[in-house]
């Protein structure tokens, strides 16, 4: 790894520490590989799908949202191939009862029950023959417990977008190319999540199907890859840690006539970020067999009628959450000695813009500090800190990324002027309080180069 | 119902013939009370969501935000009560193995299990004797089936609240009073849900649970109730169409010192919205009990040590979505005899905040209105419509509830004004182009009046 790439302890010791994430139901000993999302996750998390919105919504007009439900009719998976094929095989030990991945299984390791057997007996797991395990959640739906009313937590959101197809055709007014956008949960009950937030077994997916007509699919493949690069560059994250990886033949799905990962350099390696695809028409055409409904395009003026081809950009909340975590995270000498741990965050993405502080906990300081705190807090996220020395809450706020920091001092009581202090160059200046919220507001607006990328 | 009520039916209808809300899982003959929302519903549900959190964390700073997890640990439905209580009395009936609410059977209804039968035989239903049913849907986590890895979706968000309040007060530097809010999907296998996005099994909360000293709870839980009853009317939301109705003393929980409802005035009558709950300490001693940990705060200063009340204001974003469309639907005679339907909802809720519009689609009209759509998008959600007459589209706008249209016409084309139209008053006014920006995000930060109201 090379030593620019921080280790997971330090991402997952900081996001603790700082409130960002924690071990859900912890006080109940925790549920594998679950995560709470604390007030600076919930925050930087939240300004990552907002980015992800901005760029399919308003950046755009060929793009329409959608959210549709966790629990939709049991059909929808079996069209998708769900039910059938979204598995892992898996082996059962006859002593222990455990279910181990059949792939992951090492088989001259040691089975717990047999634990206490003497050495000259056999004490390897007793392992059945591998079986499918489907990967996705059962629950039952309504008030009678029979096989009618079995219902599945959904995998992905995709499928929810190509059953609203018809609809969106028909009431939003659009026509090939076009896209519908989704942000939502999705649940796998995956035998072997981990790394923190990369795998849960509940997350949350950013996708959106671009329907387009079946000759120009190879064109909006290739420009929904560049986009989607373009977005996390766009946002911070360093080129040189970012990389393309187009599937080899052998690794497509039958349909798929091209699908390529963006991968990040996280601490566990390169690993995927995102999958962009060009699922041809499959999935249109087998919910239109399933459901017996047309699932095609007329084009009024070609006169020509067909089942548009889909490009899939579908990106992952929290693994694109964890990535700028890993690619801001830096810890650098400071003057006196001192290690201060920064995140060096988009300030779009930063979870708080702004903290004010006063430099003394009285002489008016405090008073004159919440009174810029009121002028800022109404435009963008701002925290009041009073706690601890200055050196203290600068450091407080690098740590979770603060862009800027106002301090007020003496000399503010007497010219209305306050120190506007920046995160990654440390430079103060002086600046009137009257200007500072429109001047926040622009550089908040402005574009932004990582510092990681200028030093 | 007051004639200024709009009928459920009418409000459905609008909802899918502009893409608000569909009916979930359509084309597999949909899954009962489960919907999608589509562009404009996404809109306008995400925005309802946004003054939430600005109301919580953005104008105060005694709040923090959260986003649990919906799988947790089954000992929190344990020691919430919700594994023991949270369930409906129900009855199997013997003949056609049908469940039904005990308190929603009639007795003398027909079992079509024995419709063939004689009219002399007993053809009614043979009900066993009532059972608890439980409302929460159960399923299983991780690769084993057995009685250790069943999880429930959680029924309510409050419980990943109580369950991090330990992490909040040491990791987020808070103390009481404080506030943890959250907002999320919730799920209950409703018996008999219905009323469209009224009561849905899989529906959205926005909770905010209020840590404060024992002795403050009386006045907090007051002022929780005029707070989130101003929310409302500050939304635009008439005041005669919303009350606050304090529980009786036999409706309230053994828990409870006091509940009430904030009810709105929807089609099917006076329904909740919103409940606010003094809770006293009892989830936080439940789950100091159930998990062993201490769940208090040492106040330094008073040397006390105390487990913290919680005043709980709960508020359902799906059913706030509806309430904000049943209040701002209107009907109105127009001069050409016809009749407009407009959604007078305020601006920061309107899904579409300005339309762009080009009087006809020649004479460099387009082009223009173009380069207006792209100057305004960056600030706010813009729509640009060329398709149709004008009228027709200003009706389309009024419709979704576009608050402004900005129409190019010949004139434009000379002097660089447009005419802005506003949704409500139907007045048009000329203004230069280049101030549009800034006047319309005025107007959109600036206070409003539902002109129902002023009528």
């Amino acid at each position: 790894m090379p030593d620019d790439v921080v280790t997971m302890d330090k991402i997952v010791a900081l996001c603790k520490r700082r409130g960002f994430i924690f071990a859900s139901s912890e006080i109940y000993g925790g549920i594998g590989s679950t995560y709470d999302y604390g007030h600076y996750g919930v925050l930087l998390k939240t300004n990552v799908k907002n980015e992800w919105w901005r760029a399919m919504l308003q950046e755009r007009d060929d793009i329409v949202a959608l959210d549709s439900a966790i629990l939709q009719h049991p059909k929808v998976w079996e069209a998708s191939g769900h039910l059938a094929g979204f598995s892992d095989p898996m082996v059962d030990c006859r002593t222990c009862k455990q279910r181990f991945r059949a792939d992951h299984v090492d088989h001259e390791e040691m089975c717990p029950a047999k634990a206490s057997l003497p050495k000259t007996e056999d004490r390897r797991h007793d392992f059945t023959e591998a079986r499918d395990f489907n990967l996705m959640f059962e629950t039952t739906v309504g008030p009678v417990k029979d096989t009618g009313s079995i219902a599945y937590l959904r995998p992905e959101t995709a499928q929810g977008i190509f059953i609203n197809f018809k609809n969106v055709l028909q009431f939003a007014r659009k026509k090939p190319p076009f896209g519908i956008a989704q942000v939502g949960k999705s649940f796998r009950n995956e035998i072997t999540p981990g790394n923190f937030i990369f795998r849960t077994r509940e997350f949350e997916q950013m996708e959106m199907e671009f329907f387009c007509p079946p000759q120009d699919a190879p064109r909006w493949y290739e420009e929904w890859k560049a986009t989607r690069h373009a977005w996390y560059t766009d946002l911070g994250i360093r080129p040189d840690h970012l990389q393309m990886r187009e599937h080899d033949a052998d690794e497509l799905s039958h349909y798929s006539s091209g699908t390529a990962d963006v991968e990040y350099l996280f601490p566990i390696g390169w690993s995927e970020l995102e999958g962009i695809a060009n699922r041809g028409n499959f999935d249109l055409t087998q919910h239109a067999e399933h459901s017996g409904e047309k699932l095609e395009y007329f084009d009024p003026q070609t006169k020509e009628r067909y089942v548009p081809h889909v490009i899939e950009p579908a990106a992952g909340a929290d693994r694109a959450t964890l990535a700028f975590l890993v690619d801001a995270y830096d810890e650098e000498q400071v003057d006196d000695g001192d290690v201060r741990t920064v995140l060096k965050l988009h300030p779009r993405l930063a979870p708080v813009k702004v903290a004010v502080c006063p430099l003394v906990k009285k002489d008016g300081q405090p008073e004159l500090a919440r009174e810029i705190f009121a002028a800022l807090r109404g435009r963008m996220q701002t925290e009041y800190d009073e706690g601890g020395s200055i050196g203290k809450r600068y450091r407080r706020q690098d740590e979770i990324g603060t862009p800027w920091c106002v301090t007020v001092d003496h000399q503010s009581l007497e010219d209305r002027t306050v120190t506007l202090r920046d995160r990654d160059s440390l430079q103060q200046e002086r600046i009137a309080i009257d200007e500072l919220p429109a001047l926040l507001s622009e550089r908040l607006a402005a574009p932004w180069t990582s510092p990681k990328l200028t030093a």
